[in-house]
């Protein structure tokens, strides 16, 4: 799946209009489908549908279902494939249907709360925050890293970034140990979706909780960024941009360090500074 | 209402580490609920939840329900309110209500679809496509608007912006004639929000569709941006970020005029270059 599109632009200088052929970051909707219930009375509901860039939808999926808390195994999933019985060909990739096994229990009235016409993010603010602090433990203190380390981050992302800086239309998230070397990094229009992937990888090796590792985000750190980090257990979120006012008082609360304007050799910690070392 | 929070927060750089005061984007949720039915048979539903900067709640809240095509005209709602019956009082203002004339008819099956569990930004791709294009028409050609005009607008938006400078956290939206000039601002996290917001204030002074304006977005422009740019019949949407492949591919199908990475003196035009003249 392609996650860039080709298509020729007009670009106007002050005095010149040229016409170039360009680069575009691809954005499609993802439905999310979960079958669930026993063998004899199997059922199918649509969970979220997210705009979002095609390719590691699988990865998407799974790690949506378990940064939002309907998982927490990924044993709890019997199977992933695209959905046979969409419509319209063009559609086909677009739907994801997740078998859950018949004995992980959903409490739909929750998730209904939790879900439903969320426009912004996928989170319903205090019934969202509530939610998480049922599957969501404390982080715990052994985690560190030296500032030092953490300077040379935003250079590694970049670096590493292959479709920002074509198009610069996409978000990144990459996973890194203290030593600052990259684990893994990925890609979306939105930026919570890249997150879902990266976790979502993580979750097929089964190597949550992630105590081990930071997160740098190319964007903002907003309350939904702070929250699905939070659940897949990783101790250190550092972003490229500011962070809103929610995303630090939920980082305080989940005893997270968060960092933000993490660029040009300098950053700003928001909360748990016992976890960053001044001297590499 | 505050946009702001006041913090204390670490700096630290290559080799210092010093206490600062900050000053932070507020994130906090906004639940729209709409009261709809006959007199005898007075319903309520809640709609959606967004992640916003509190503050133009009421605008927020009208735009939405205009952009999402559920009302046409102001005059169909009846009042605007914070909810009373609201548990705990910190979530007072987070809860607005809209009551609609019980003649408004509203499709819940279609709204269902559309909202759904929408997890990024209020759409459900395929279905809100189809969705908007009952309720948008396409754009007339009549406006036009010098490049060298457009060339300006960053400045002049930037200039406008009080709470981005300070925080770096917030998105703005700025609506201007086709003399460059600034006709409104709004800033939110979300820039959605943003939108709904601006188009919720020109909704209450009855002035859709905008077909004389041009729409200036600091971020990027998504395909619910020119969305809801669309609805409200803005023939101009330019972007100081790059756009996606569906915002581009909408923008042709609604023949809007599609501008990106408008910033230092050029930009690209993705389609609807008859509206840009070359000479101011």
């Amino acid at each position: 799946m392609r996650s860039v599109n080709s298509v020729h632009i007009v670009k106007q200088s002050w005095t010149e209009r040229t016409e170039v052929p360009d680069l575009l970051a691809i954005e499609e909707p993802l439905e999310i489908r979960i079958g669930f219930g026993s063998i004899s009375d199997r059922h199918q509901r649509s969970l979220s549908v997210t705009m979002r860039t095609p390719g590691h939808d699988f990865e998407l999926a799974s790690g949506f279902l378990f940064t939002e808390g309907i998982i927490q195994h990924f044993d709890q999933i019997e199977s992933i494939k695209y959905c046979e019985d969409v419509g319209k060909q063009e559609e086909k990739e677009n739907v994801v249907r997740v078998e859950l096994k018949p004995e992980v229990k959903i409490d739909f009235e929750k998730l209904q709360r939790h879900f439903y016409t969320s426009s912004s993010c996928g989170v319903c603010g205090k019934s969202s925050i509530d939610s998480v602090r049922v599957v969501c433990q404390k982080i715990e203190d052994q985690f560190s890293m030296s500032a030092s380390v953490i300077h040379q981050l935003p250079d590694a992302l970049q670096k590493a970034q292959k479709v920002f800086e074509y198009t610069g239309g996409l978000h990144a998230v990459g996973l890194f140990n203290n030593k600052g070397e990259l684990i893994l990094l990925r890609e979306d229009v939105g930026r919570h979706n890249a997150l879902d992937k990266v976790i979502g990888v993580v979750l097929f090796k089964k190597e949550v909780p992630l105590s081990n590792y930071i997160l740098l985000v190319s964007g903002r750190a907003s309350f939904e960024l702070v929250q699905k980090a939070a659940v897949a257990g990783i101790p250190v979120l550092a972003a490229v941009g500011a962070p809103s006012s929610l995303a630090v008082d939920l980082a305080k609360e989940f005893g997270m360090t968060l960092l933000g304007f993490v660029r040009d050799q300098r950053f700003n910690i928001y909360c748990g500074e016992q976890r960053i070392t001044s001297i590499g």
